[in-house]
């Protein structure tokens, strides 16, 4: 096995670095997050940082770059309090991905890359219409980290649109059956297998398979 | 589809509602992390909540849940400034599982379920020998999320240790090839499958296919 030690990683060309550092991290939820201005202006971006916090209440984070690097999405939500998340699947993969490029302000990227906007009674931030599993939140807390400039942006979801036949009995979604891309690195996506769900582990009893 | 509010998940019952709002975060990062206490006692857990915070310096993020639920890692992270993350692998997925286990105290979750501390010089944390992908971490910053009483634990890179055919030219690590898992809900496994990788995504140039 190959030892590599921080001193090497700080070395590296900054391309070959953030290739590196990002695949180190593991699989990652890949998903489209919409929302809109003061004005009414739509914005979408491509993240990989979604994070569970918790589920009662059902809190999501995100990590947002440094605000140079990545304005508009920070911005409009700190605007509004409102913003949806939207699982990317294989059908609109490019699209997505084309969503990452810097377009000028005055610029959807919903036109630019051919996704359609959407919008639910009660909720004011764009949704991606050809998405299968996506939800609304409100923000709840921006927790500045200061190691990087860059910050947790955490919401409390209000609203969730999904396809009625990924919603299993137990409130599990099975994300393969709506065919949901993960990704790994800066710019690789992956479809999924499922290898098994397991009982919840208890000491002294060895792990068995879920039934379902 | 189906639209479902805050109001109904609100009142559903709290494991139905763990696996809802697990699931819907999407495909996750699916780690061991393992700790040492002041005394030496070797332990590990479970986590899904990795999330990549930065390259330059290279910086990693994971939940903590409320001290009460998961005592051990964080109090040995305080203790010693030190953990590992380790990528887990079908070959011993029933055993990280099961280190999600209730253990007491004084017990190693790595004699419990059968897996092998390993250690390398200058660094005190324990790696799961059996990992194809892992990497220790040194301390950095712990932030309280006061919304749920949950933690933000920031730690750096200090050593990584790979298999070596798992490396491209690029810096990108083919995650498919050292067969790292990742995970949905609370409870389920998935194995992956490359899709593609596309090149840097540039305004009014379609997305293209990365050839590595």
């Amino acid at each position: 096995m190959n030892l590599i030690s921080s001193f090497s990683i700080q070395s590296w060309e900054r391309f070959y670095r953030a290739n590196f550092i990002n695949s180190l991290t593991g699989f990652k939820s890949l998903s489209l997050i919409g929302t809109v201005n003061a004005e009414g202006q739509t914005n979408l971006g491509v993240f990989s940082s979604i994070v569970h916090i918790g589920s009662d209440p059902a809190l999501v984070g995100y990590i947002n770059r440094p605000t140079k690097a990545a304005p508009h999405t920070l911005a409009n939500i700190q605007a509004t309090g409102v913003y949806t998340i939207n699982h990317i699947h294989p059908a609109f993969l490019e699209r997505a991905h084309q969503s990452s490029a810097k377009y000028p302000d005055q610029v959807s990227e919903f036109e630019e890359v051919g996704l359609t906007p959407e919008f639910i009674e009660n909720s004011r931030a764009p949704f991606v219409k050809e998405s299968r599993v996506k939800y609304a939140l409100s923000l709840k807390e921006i927790i500045p980290i200061t190691l990087n400039n860059t910050f947790l942006v955490i919401g409390e979801i209000q609203h969730v649109k999904l396809e009625d036949d990924i919603l299993m009995r137990d409130g599990f979604l099975s994300l393969e059956k709506a065919a949901s891309v993960c990704s790994n690195g800066t710019d690789a996506y992956y479809s999924t297998q499922l290898i098994d769900r397991y009982e919840y582990a208890r000491p002294g009893i060895a792990a068995r398979k879920l039934v379902t």
